[in-house]
Formats: C-alpha cells, sequence, structure tokens
C-alpha cells in the first residue's frame, strides 16, 4: 500500500514515522509546496520519494492532508475529483466544519474522513516530526456517518497504530470545542506575549532575566506559527468571537473582584479554578 | 550555624534541602503551621527539628521566611524586635513593597534582606520541595543598600549555593514588573480555568478526552493554592489592576480585528508575539 503525504511538516511528518515504525504502509511518498521541507522529510526518512501533487494522488491508497486548514478546503474537491475509486483521504486540520461543509455533496465524499488528531505543540517543520508525537491523546473523527466504512476502518487502524483513543462528533460540534479547548488558549498566549514585549520593550535585559515564574508556559502557544493560525482563526471565526468574550468576561470578573477588595469572591474564583487538577 | 526555616513547603523546602547538599549550615531547624507539613519535613530530611516560633528566632543565626506574603508583613516586625544583633534574615514572597515599606524605620531594619527567588510552580508543600528547585534560575534582591553587608554577603552566599543569578532593583520595581512577569499569567490562568470549566460542566467526558493541544500549559498555574495568591494580589492589587487592563487592550485588539476581518493586522499581531522566542 503506498502512502501519500501532503505537507510534510510536524503533522504529517509525525504521522508517517509512526506508521513507518510499525511497518504500516509499503511505500511512502510526499510532497510539500516548501522545497527545502520537502528535502528535509526524504532525509529524515519521512517519505521515500517527493513526487509532483498530481502523481501522488494518483498513485496513493491513502492520501494524508496536512496542510493549513484553507489550503485543505481549497484542494480537497480537486483531489476528490481525481483519485480512485477506493483510495481513501483523511485530513489533519484543526478546524472541520469548512472542510467538511465544502466537500458535502460531492459524489466521492465517503473516500474522506475528516479527523483532528489533537497534539499540537508550539514547534514545526519536519525536523520536529516524531513517531511518539501522537502516544496517548486523542484523535478526533467528526461527520463520521459520510465516511464509508471501509475508509473508516483503514483511518482507525492508523491512529490506533499511533496509540491514540478516539472520539467521534459533529464537525460543528468540534469547531465549537476546540475553539475553547484550544483556539482561545492560543489567543491568550498570543495577547499575553504582546502585553509583556510591549510592557519591557524598553528594558530587555530586566525582561530576559525576570522570565521564568509562570510566564514561560502561559506564553508557550505565542511561539506558534502565523502560518497555520491565521487560517485556522477565520475559518472558526464566530465561534473564536463567543469564547474570546467568555474569557474576557470571566477576566473583569477577577478585575472587578479586586477593584471593589472582594477577597473573598477572588478567593471562591481561584478555588473554582483549582477544578482543572481533575 | 543553625539556618531557621519558618514555612516549610516548596520554597522553604527546597532552600533547605540545597543548602543541606552542599553542607551550608551545621543545623536546619523549622516551623510550619501546618503541623502535618512540619512533620513531613523532618522525615524528608529537610530539617533536624521541628521547635517553637520563638524558640527558632533566638537559636538561629540565618532565619528564612517561605510564608504567604501577608503573614511576612505581619510577623517581621516583631522577629526584628527579637533577634539577635548578628542575625540575618530573608524572606522570599513573590511580592516585596508592602514587606519593605512595614519595616522600613525598624532600628534593625538592616538585618533584613527582602528576595524573591523566582522559581514558581503550580506544586506546593514539603513532598514538592528539591534542592535542584532554583537551579539555573534569577533571584531577585531588592532595597539591598538597606541591608548591612554582612547580612548581604551571607544571602548571596545562599543563593549561590542554589545557582541562582542575581539582579537588584527597588521593591517598587520588583512589583510592578512582576505583576506582568508572574502574577498577571497567573490570573490569565485561572480565568481560562473557569472559562473553559463552565462551558463544559454539562459534558466532562467530552472535556476530559479533549484536553490537551495547549490547555494543559495555559491552564498549569491555574492549580496553585488560594492561599499563597490571594495575600499576593491583595498585596500588589494597584499594579495587578494596571497589568489585566493593559492585558484586556490586548486581547480586545485581537477580538475587534477579529470581528472587523481585518486579518493582515491578525498575521502581524501574531508575528509580534512570536518575539517571546527571543
Amino acid at each position: 500500500m503506498i502512502i501519500g503525504i501532503i505537507g510534510l511538516g510536524l503533522i504529517g511528518g509525525s504521522i508517517a514515522l509512526g506508521l513507518r515504525k510499525s511497518s504500516f504502509g509499503d511505500k511512502f511518498i510526499g510532497t510539500d509546496s516548501n522545497k527545502e521541507n520537502a528535502l528535509h522529510a526524504v532525509k529524515l526518512g519521512i517519505v521515500d520519494e517527493i513526487i509532483p501533487f498530481q502523481d501522488l494522488i494518483i498513485q496513493s491508497s491513502v492520501i494524508i492532508l496536512s496542510i493549513p486548514v484553507n489550503r485543505i478546503e481549497k484542494i480537497l474537491p480537486s483531489i476528490l475529483n481525481r483519485i480512485n475509486t477506493d483510495t481513501v483521504i483523511l485530513d489533519t486540520g484543526s478546524t472541520k466544519y469548512d472542510i467538511c461543509n465544502r466537500i458535502f455533496s460531492h459524489p466521492k465524499r465517503n473516500r474522506f474522513v475528516a479527523t483532528h488528531p489533537i497534539a499540537g505543540i508550539e514547534n514545526s517543520g519536519p525536523f520536529s516530526a516524531y513517531s511518539g508525537l501522537f502516544n496517548n491523546k486523542t484523535c478526533i473523527i467528526c461527520d463520521s456517518e459520510l465516511s464509508s466504512p471501509d475508509a473508516m476502518s483503514i483511518v482507525i487502524k492508523i491512529y490506533s497504530i499511533m496509540n491514540m483513543g478516539m472520539i467521534y462528533m459533529t464537525s460543528k460540534e468540534h469547531d465549537l470545542y476546540i475553539a475553547y479547548i484550544s483556539h482561545l488558549p492560543h489567543v491568550i498566549s498570543f495577547a499575553l506575549a504582546n502585553t509583556v514585549l510591549k510592557k519591557f520593550e524598553n528594558e530587555k535585559t530586566i525582561f530576559n532575566n525576570m522570565m521564568g515564574s509562570g510566564l514561560d508556559s502561559t506564553t508557550r502557544l505565542a511561539k506558534s506559527k502565523p502560518e497555520t493560525w491565521l487560517p485556522i482563526f477565520i475559518s472558526n471565526r464566530e465561534n473564536m468571537i463567543q469564547s474570546i468574550d467568555s474569557y474576557i468576561d470571566h477576566l473583569n470578573k477577577f478585575r472587578n473582584h479586586l477593584i471593589d477588595k472582594k477577597y473573598n469572591e477572588i478567593n471562591q474564583y481561584m478555588k473554582k479554578a483549582n477544578d482543572i487538577k481533575r
């Protein structure tokens, strides 16, 4: 079985390495719009060969789409037009509704499985890829009733090999939940980074010396790539606005308690937040 | 030399373990308002002996105050009243202005050194303490011109043993900077935890399965203890309000760009935030 990877970065690269490690697939072929990444992917053993996009689509039995969500949405219909009848396509994008909506009425819709393996780290590119990235993490599979059983079973096999747990929901539910669980934390982290960078713009030495004490973890996601995240924010715009508004409400509650010296309320607020420990 | 530790939690415990490891100090005595923590601290080898507070103050050559900032502020004057003339006291509190202000005119002010070893983690208690906690991190020493040279040299020795870098500033500067670098990230994390816990209050299974993807790191600090953090927020209230307001401004900027579909501006916003990588 030939596996074709479109997008040889962190996610596509890690899936390829994980599958190769367990000898799933006979040959791995790939393509990446970034030529350097493509060359590195071969050197790193992510794929055997870089081949043109059009050839990859015809030759692959399984196509894995690991590129920014706007590009998935754009090229998915034309890929579906051209694939063989038994080819399976899956994507790994961080938003799902727009992608699923775009091909809802496509005659080959059932060859596609919409997935989101949750394993994002702030690093990117083929050098960050490793076979254990998805170990013990969760993959969300969306609108699975629209995919044919044989396509589903291959995709489930792939994520099982990665040792992922799988949960199922609609693409609409996915986008709402993930706005809070993943996209909002990214916005929060970008905003915090900009707040402190602005505050310390004339005191860089003090800033560098004082790092630590919590800022590292809360600004980890602020290192994420705009190329990946802008399309996600655009695609999940309405849920994002809802989640940011809800977050600002919670933040204002804390702020107002502090202004009003309502310290019992602040104590309760923190105790509630401690539940995140589970 | 006898070292007295008041407060045998993460910070006091880790300092004791670090000093013992390098054979600084002949005997370690301690006290903690939590009797269980005190017993554990002896079992864990943090101190040799638990002794009453009043005796500890008389017997110790160096007193390390590692308790919540409101309690430091409260008991520091009476400790200064009673110590021998060559005893050195240092505190490790996360705010410094109120503490320093409280004893500004005390006749024994120069026996006290105001410090903040930046190494906070969300864990607490003697079981979390370890000798390497402060390795390669920064200690801020405040208003050092008010401490006598011999007291300063002992404190510098202690933090050098912990392998900490030291920086010097006024207690007022400390509280302003640390509001942004440490206290604001805590508020942000508490608020995020409450936002997602509220959103998922009726969907706990989905929530537990979807964790990951950035929420772990941004809510790490939300596990912090209210007993420690409420006094910090109260003591640093004005700087906190300023830093929260500045943060909400930055967040609103992102939100408004998203509402207005100003995607170039969002791209620039993220690129700026990426500078946090240094």
